[in-house]
């Protein structure tokens, strides 16, 4: 096995196992089987940081028995195997780090099934959720989970995603009813079923929901799906300061209104909003709000929620209920990052994705800002508030080893802090090679048991090696 | 390790392990360490059918601490441990088949720490879910999972327990966000967190809920806890027939209907329960509902659903808002057990356990309803219409072995049958030892997958031997 050269981010020359892995894999695939610099470049990294790792080969299959004969050879040639998808991952989950092949399932592009009586669907690994959603519109369904990229369903099953619809409609952890798996050996499994729920042996879907490409290749992924609300009711409410906006949000949750969105952006990112989506919005921290459900219903929700903010000193809410203002609204969130990237041009942007109990998330926040202050960087926030999960934008120089440094710091304290606070350092981007250091404080004792599962499932190691379970 | 003996469902005389781990945990818990013949015929089993395994000594551990030492001791001399709780599993769960010590996690009763901001809670496995429920009533929050029965949260965790308000609140599976689990050498690990998502890393947490004690002892659980909802609306609408019964269930999901509780009972269910409780509801099939939401929500949802029924031959709704109202209309499903075993007194109850994609609902509760009539057995249906689960209760003569025999028979085909619909099993009571044979042809290849879990993290096979995994 290749090993990543520190100093270039390069795996050294191939050894004998590639080779004689890449050359039994041109036999399967003929021109499916690419080593051109090009396509290993694109196959090198992810989004986010710019770490790369060179894979050695790439390999398109086009169906669950091509992935199996794939994974077979790189078994039996002990050469590692890294998933590859829309390459959206924001931790270096695709960076092929110590070399090998990278699977593009991007030819598994099939929507296999979908059944509107069961609200539930099986697609291929490569089918992106927008695609998907394309497809779903005209049965009156749509798959909720968004993580703001236009991402595989693979990729967001194997890195857990979520998104803002996460407080009502869950995550990937919720959403998949089951999988096809290949295991490293070439196995083809299938776990779960398309059942609504199973109390039948262990649960081996929530377990490959996750796990980075560590313990096998998904193929398939059969969804739960969600009906279209009758209506939808968007809005945005301005706050005096964080503290009343995030306490609204905690307030609303525990009253039992149901958003099935709540978007926390802070002054600074709401300043780098205005600024770029030239909104007329007020300054200050704001919450950005969808509520589905029938006429009445999300007219009642969002009056209710105003009574709420009012407490909180929060303004008058902002209302859009037809789709164009809908989206005029939700464009300036989406929009969040290249606003940020707007504030200072040539910086580059590290996110962090702490998620802390919602108890906590005030205090949480109040912390990281101060922190934030203190390092002299300028990073802005948004946040799933309803999750408690929130990201900053730390801008950077990529040419100033010191800036790197201190931001590097920062996003490493943001994750601690937020373990400290009885939450997680990954709310939904994972693990990656960026967060592998937090492993042992996230989860001390317990991460023996992974690393055991680990071994059980991939005894060769020939999975994504090193990324998500620190080497012991 | 000793093993059943199938005739007497007792097992033979202790080896030298048990006795030496029997005299050992005898030093370290004192009076808390049983032998009695009182204790054990207590222990050998839960509740359902009357299989029998007597463990060799029951031990009551306290502390987390204490369940380490005890497993600590069971591990060094090979000997078989059972998690023992309320006793309430369905499928033989707690029935010591190979001997050893059942392990009594009621003396860890503590409700640890209740957070009204978080909407969470650490408790004890040991807790009942009823107590548990008492302790957050004056704080406007509940535990919705509801099985029934006044289960441990333990047991609940470890069987992947759901029940009446899993179609909105989840199953076990959505409302335990982490655990503190005992190993089975001895250490205690602690997995998940407080956020309420999180993508670092392996899913240990789901791993264990619904594991039933294979893998190690849960001894405390973090659970999501929910609002009491401004009001509650409860009703019954009976139907001409199943089909329209069931059809309206699945149009009601489809229409993105937020309902609490979907109960469905048939028309030998709905009999037996209008004539043990003294209803004056109509005879036939029925659903029992619950919706929950503000007071104008509520009505808005119950009058949709009265339009959609219609459609499916439904009758009127009979509502029920206020307290005592509402536990008198869901008295009668409650004690539909009981409704049950009047119908033949010195008849026993064989429960089934069915989850089928929503889709496939009326097909598969029609074949299944000819297929009991052609058994000549008795077996009127509830159904947790809303999550595609359903219970069969087959009244058999349990001094007839050919009764017992076709009672069998007919169990088994109704979990192969949900297989076939593409569901599973088991829904919610767990495999124990009575599904055993029903596991490989629900999960085909990737029962290897589980075995493999169970060897990496249960090396000696001392935890819950013979039960959710069946020997390869």
């Amino acid at each position: 096995m290749s090993s990543i050269d520190a100093a270039t981010g390069r795996s050294p020359e191939p050894g004998d196992g590639v080779i004689r892995a890449v050359e039994a894999l041109r036999r399967l695939l003929g021109p499916r089987l690419s080593t051109t610099m090009a396509e290993r470049t694109q196959h090198s990294r992810g989004e986010g940081l710019p770490d790369v790792g060179m894979p050695d080969a790439i390999a398109r299959p086009q169906t669950t028995d091509e992935v199996a004969a794939i994974l077979r050879l790189c078994h039996e040639h002990r050469v590692p195997v890294v998933a590859f998808g829309a390459g959206t991952s924001l931790e270096g989950q695709v960076a092929a780090i110590r070399g090998g092949i990278s699977v593009d399932l991007t030819g598994l592009d099939r929507v296999i099934d979908i059944s509107a009586d069961a609200m539930d669907c099986r697609v291929e690994a490569g089918v992106t959720r927008k695609r998907l959603n394309e497809e779903l519109r005209h049965l009156g369904l749509f798959f909720p989970v968004d993580p703001g990229a236009d991402a595989t369903i693979g990729g967001m099953a194997g890195t857990r995603a979520s998104g803002t619809n996460a407080v009502r409609y869950g995550t990937m952890r919720e959403s998949v009813l089951g999988l096809t798996v290949v295991t490293p050996d070439g196995t083809i499994v299938r776990t779960g079923t398309r059942a609504r729920k199973s109390a039948a042996g262990l649960d081996l879907t929530a377990l490959y929901v996750g796990s980075e490409g560590t313990l096998g290749i998904v193929t398939e992924i059969q969804l739960r799906l969600q009906p279209i609300p009758e209506a939808i009711l968007a809005a945005v409410c301005s706050f005096r300061d964080l503290t009343g906006a995030v306490s609204t949000a905690v307030a609303a949750l525990q009253s039992g209104l149901r958003m099935a969105r709540i978007e926390l952006l802070d002054e600074v990112q709401m300043d780098a909003c205005i600024a770029y989506s030239k909104l007329d919005y007020p300054r200050g921290p704001a919450l950005f709000l969808e509520f589905h459900g029938s006429k009445t219903g999300v007219r009642e929700d969002a009056e209710t929620f105003g009574v709420l903010a009012a407490d909180y000193g929060g303004g008058t809410l902002i209302r859009a209920t037809e789709t164009e203002s809908r989206n005029r609204l939700w464009k300036a969130r989406h929009d969040a990052y290249h606003a940020v990237m707007a504030l200072a041009p040539g910086k580059a942007n590290m996110g962090t994705d702490a998620c802390v109990p919602i108890s906590a998330l005030v205090d949480c926040l109040l912390e990281t800002k101060a922190d934030v202050e203190a390092s002299g960087l300028v990073a802005p926030i948004v946040g799933h508030v309803g999750d408690g999960n929130f990201h900053l934008g730390i801008l950077f120089d990529p040419n100033d080893d010191q800036e790197r440094l201190t931001a590097d710091a920062l996003a490493r304290r943001v994750g601690l802090r937020a373990i400290a606070f009885g939450g997680t350092c990954s709310g939904e981007h994972g693990i990656g090679i960026h967060k592998l250091d937090q492993m042992e404080t996230q989860h001390g004792p317990a991460l023996d048991l992974m690393r055991r599962i680990k071994v059980a499932l991939d005894p060769e190691g020939i999975m994504n090696p090193g990324k998500l379970i620190p080497d012991a």
